[in-house]
């Protein structure tokens, strides 16, 4: 199977910002520990960041018919954004939305996500962990 | 005189998705049909789809001088682009709101349109009739 | 075909008050300039307006089986009555929500239709246009 | 006895429309039923429907001295009357107010009542049963 | 100068219901009052009582070049009655709106006016004396 | 048939607390007087009362094909217990929500109900014929 | 009889501030007219006018016992001071709330009253005459 | 590691009620195969399932210092139960709050967790294997 | 006199959780303070802490007659539990609401009591003497 | 030790207002009281009080360095009061909060305190016995 | 030109508490570099304080064609005086709000000005600075 | 130093759109003057505008160790992107946020910022000149 890992704005400084909250490593050293994760399981993954809340929506179109499940940690969208909400309900492969945080123990706006009604399932709270552990909700 | 349609954020997608709420056409096919029924009166009009809210406000700006009215269905963004809005505001050209469905027939969030108030008309529920309906309503 | 334009509270008053609004045109006039159009399009069109709520829910129940369609206005009555909302809802003659002006730009309280999840559609903002956009939409 | 069965706006269609919630008996035929059962018990009752507001709070008015209890489905008035609600206040005939469908299962709006406050009691979900037990609860 | 007394729904029933509120003044003992008070002073008043929303917008409608003030108890259709807000709004000719009670510390429903914004001014809590100074403000 | 009346917390002290709201007789007389009906019309009655939350669900639990019917008055349960409403949505044992006063004439928080929405029907406001009541309601 | 006219913040600057909302008489002025009215009558009045709440919810404190009555503008304390109301309140002597503009057409937050519900009534938006109106509503 | 598996409310009834939403699997044949998952690891796993939310509250105390992880699924309890909550937040052990349903997309009130805040991390939407990722989310 | 200390879910670990908040002293060597207090005073005084709605609730109904005040901290339950407050209105023994911490100054959740209308009075803030001073206010 | 016992608003009036509310002892009479318990304990106390909210923040800004505790009864200022509350968290004498009635027994606006957050603690509902055990809290 | 400094309650303490909040100077001190400033650029100014809100209107008042402009921090008045903006509202003279802290990253009731809407403009969050930028406001 | 000054959505149509809110100056024109005031004092300044909420959010990102102060006027970004909230949030140099007109004083929506509270200050309503403020604010 091939899965994509769809990183929204602001997670390219995961590492280098708010310490306490993601963690010391970098977006780039997480991918790669999860690509170690999955490619250990004999499947694939490809990962993709952007600050563009069009640019996520665009390659939601396009997971279509090319993977297998997308995991999407939307970011500060998360909150607001109906554009990925309807790109997410307008295809039929399965997205998992995670945070590395606990977001419902974080500022109010961070409780509300205008995501998960239309997504398969939600994991927070685990770090990278929810990565993988959305990866392995396609593998169990 | 001269036309814009302008499609945001998924319509792309149209006759692809949740063909029960927008029908079996694609956009292009609606398109074409639009443009018979606009050359058809001896007039002109252009189509642009952008899944960018930033590539929408340019072209609304743009739109100033250059078309007699703007048709604009701006998918999810309808909800919440306040940056939509000042740009519609912003420019002297009509431009009229449509959406295919009833979006009042519809999830709570698309009851709310922050653009009505600065456009000239909304007209919604009618499929792609919607956009003939409003490129009539620059004719009659 | 045979239509139905039903007008609600008020609108008897179209012309005579609050031009800037409304235009100077009675309604009288608007419906002949409506019934030219029907007419010049072989169809017919009856008018009927009144000020009482209950008399619109009996207007659009006798709708059923004897128009194609009724265009309404429902004046202030937009705003609060569930009463014709679920007189609409009982008929399956297509009824087309219209309002002259652009509701969502003046107060607070006309933002919000009642009635628009059980319409087929909605067209405001064109003025007497409305109408004939309206009863545009069966014939297209 | 002598009771009064009021019923108002759009009742007048049951069993003609919304088949599903409202079953496909007429009001004509449940106020029948409603009759044999009450004159059965040895005692009368009277029917009134209408679509007017005014007309039900003229009705209720009346019925201080005539009747010894009035079974009121105020239909979608229940929701926003509070002049029907004044009028109940205002006489000392008791008014049980009943509901065929299960109002709370149903849209949002219809979960408010501004009539029950003022009312003996309530009764809803039983279809025609709904005013039978309702009579019933004047004889018991 | 010549008046119209304009009194809504349910008002018909004052001095007969709830009299703690209201006094035991019949509305038709008040109008004499009323009436007297006027015709002292010189002028000419009318009384029109309705239960029917409509009919009040009628009237409201027709005062129009025909008094030189409307006094206006609109019952409890001054909660929600946006149609007779507009009837109010549609005319040149002023309304001023009473109440006999003192609305603000009764039910938190009565605390809400629909009506005041559009009307030359308010009065309320001095029984039947609401009127007169209603009244007495057209002429001082 | 056989029926289970089901009375949640503090119903217990029935005639003994807030006589002027529930009545003068205890749970017991009321539920001596309710086997009486229903005996003498030839069916059964089982009685339970907890003022636990969990046993009240287990009990809605345990009336899956045991019971005809259920007659729930859950107190204070009803404005919060969604506990209380799974339990009723999971078993097709038709339950009747019942409460002896108006509970809408009482306190703010006593006017919502979690339970209504999934129950058959609700009847409240006729003391302890709102039991009564109820049972017919199975049997006519 | 004797009477207090009390005004409440920033009414000193009446005639020299909004002469479109408050006309361009100073208070001085307006008193003088007010003390011509009362006086004609054969009655007395008194005028004290603090931008500070404490002052007058000490003034109202000590009208108990001097004044017949009491016609209250408090400015902007109306909307939030729960300490004049209180004040109103705990005297026994009767206090009509005036306004000389049409509040409840002015902004949002002049809409509420915090005082209303404690005074015996309540006259707005006749200007100056709101205190002649006021008075007046003592001697009828 | 050990491990409690702590479900609540209705949650007996897994696989006999809403089998379209749980799944046909009872909760016995569900933490059947959750233990084989855990032992398989190496570790241990108990289970416990109460109505009760004393029960519940109790139980979590009890997890201090006797698991290295609890994996809750509280059923209705979650929308309300500040009383869970406040056990979950006086313990060190890690608790993971799991749900096999989306319950963002079911009905509003499923929409907000009083115990997210204060658990570790959130898992939901994977039926059966929310468990099973909650533990994973232990182990890995 | 006779006193009786109940106390709610999750305050048997108080102590030993969250000392910051509740301080370092158990329950039981709080009760031992109070119980040298009371008895210092000549008066006698029980305890009873339950992590069950329902059981409070029935300890409640069963304080009538044998307690002269009942000293209450609902812990997490003060802020839902309509059953308790039920059981409190029910009782004519009086109740004290206590808190040892300020909850005003904690989670928004903690702001709101359900209790406190229908309680004596409350006393909050003061670690374990507010126990101390609710039971002196049944002396002084 | 040396106190401050600060009353604000109307509170002057105790025992001559609404004397079913605060009993009919006067603010003196209860000052004295209250002045012969803690000098009976060995203590001083001051009494201020003031209708002015300014006034009120300067004495407890002066408080600091000269009284060991403040009990404060702010009035009507208690809901609305953002500068004593501001006064009160500048300052670190600890300051008790109370009130002689059951202010969550009475009007909506009472329930919400803006002082409680930044006091020490809040004593309501003991009539006079408020401030003794205010008093009483800084002795124990 | 001339300008006032004027600030509101519990600003004469600055310096004094929450020195992490307002740093460390008194708010002389900072009037006297705030004089240097502006008297460095050949202007004057004055300086105001005060704790009463009735106080601070007067001044405000006072300061029509006596000052070039007005530097307003109101303290906590800021959040609930409609008073002190009724006499911004009323004089011509400009008035610019400022806050030292950043109100909008503080509590909730801090994020809401009264006042903003009839300033010239605001600034914020720049400690002293933020009354020299007002200041330079005016002069550039 | 060196500073960026950064412009959000429609400011690049700024002297030519609703010149009455922002004067007539174009935004190049406002930057020639900003330029000037900066390098008059020594230091230098860098201009970005863009319709992209992402591009922002890629320049505040950017701007770390680049620039030693931003200020940034989002347009109407400011009222709904909590990207770019976050990305401020992510870098250590000091944002602060202007805004050209007064926008307290604007539509209801525009009173809302969701990214003050990341930002070091706001200044608003003083035209061009709340950039040059900002700026002085970063050299004072």
């Amino acid at each position: 199977m091939k899965f994509l890992v769809l990183n929204g704005v602001n997670l390219n400084l995961t590492g280098r910002r708010e310490k306490d909250v993601y963690g010391g490593e970098t977006l780039e050293e997480i991918n790669r520990e999860i690509e170690a994760f999955v490619e250990g399981k004999g499947h694939r993954v490809d990962f993709i960041q952007s600050n563009f809340e069009g640019e996520l929506c665009t390659q939601i179109q396009r997971a279509e018919g090319v993977y297998d499940g997308v995991v999407l940690n939307a970011g500060a969208f998360t909150h607001y954004s109906y554009a990925i909400r309807d790109a997410i309900a307008s295809v039929s492969v399965p997205v998992v939305e995670v945070h590395m945080s606990n977001v419902h123990a974080r500022e109010e706006f961070r409780h509300k996500s205008v995501l998960t009604e239309v997504c398969k399932g939600e994991i927070l709270g685990f770090g990278k962990n929810s990565y993988i552990l959305a990866l392995e909700s396609f593998l169990i």
